[in-house]
């Protein structure tokens, strides 16, 4: 079984979720380099849209993504990546998970987590490890 | 805050969640179209990519997904819908979780769950509730 890597003009889409409880974390996208890359090295490496290269999840905040599992969907077109995650989140603007806005009935987005630090703190910092940023 | 639909040529991927297990069941797209019809009835409608129209997961097998709760990430490009799943599985091949397929260290696929429900004896029969297949 095969990878569809064609379907989306070379991405797929990666979900990440917290092996330990459940959360999801964040939603990326793999090309099949980037695929290999979280393979070989065991930690999640993204492909990124915006800056059309390979982007090692964590590689400036030291937020890393550490590989359990790695699961294909029926169709073989998503993953689903379950990770031990390195640090106290994964979102830029300082949450565990991106997905920390909820729908309101009427139609709002409302913040449904606490912020568990301090992007300015990360962000600003030199980077963690040599990594650059 | 707006979904930002114009990414991705107008479809962004929601990650379906049982809400109650934490289990992640499937992936689909989403249509602005596809997520208002989503709002609008409380259960989740896909845009499917290959039929190129809205596609009300479960229309034809009945299991279809109560929506619990809707989230978007910090991006506004992806989306997390919690649902209550009407049924024994999402997945076509039988299975509660379209990820039922894990990668091996030797990078061998293998199967990480167990079937729920024959497939044949769903969508081979007569369509529920009169919605058609």
């Amino acid at each position: 079984m095969e990878i569809d890597f064609g379907k989306s003009g070379g991405l797929v889409p990666a979900i990440v979720q917290d092996e330990r409880t459940g959360e999801v974390l964040m939603l990326g996208f793999m090309s099949e380099l980037s695929f290999q890359e979280t393979r070989r090295t065991g930690e999640v490496v993204f492909f990124s849209r915006s800056r059309n290269k390979l982007w090692k999840k964590g590689e400036s905040s030291g937020h890393l993504l550490t590989v359990r599992d790695i699961r294909v969907d029926c169709d073989a077109d998503a993953l689903l990546i379950q990770v031990k995650p390195i640090g106290p989140g994964v979102c830029h603007e300082g949450y565990r998970s991106c997905f920390f806005r909820s729908l309101d009935p009427d139609g709002e987005w409302r913040v449904n987590a606490k912020r568990t630090f301090a992007p300015e703190d990360i962000y600003r910092a030199p980077a963690p490890r040599g990594e650059g940023t």
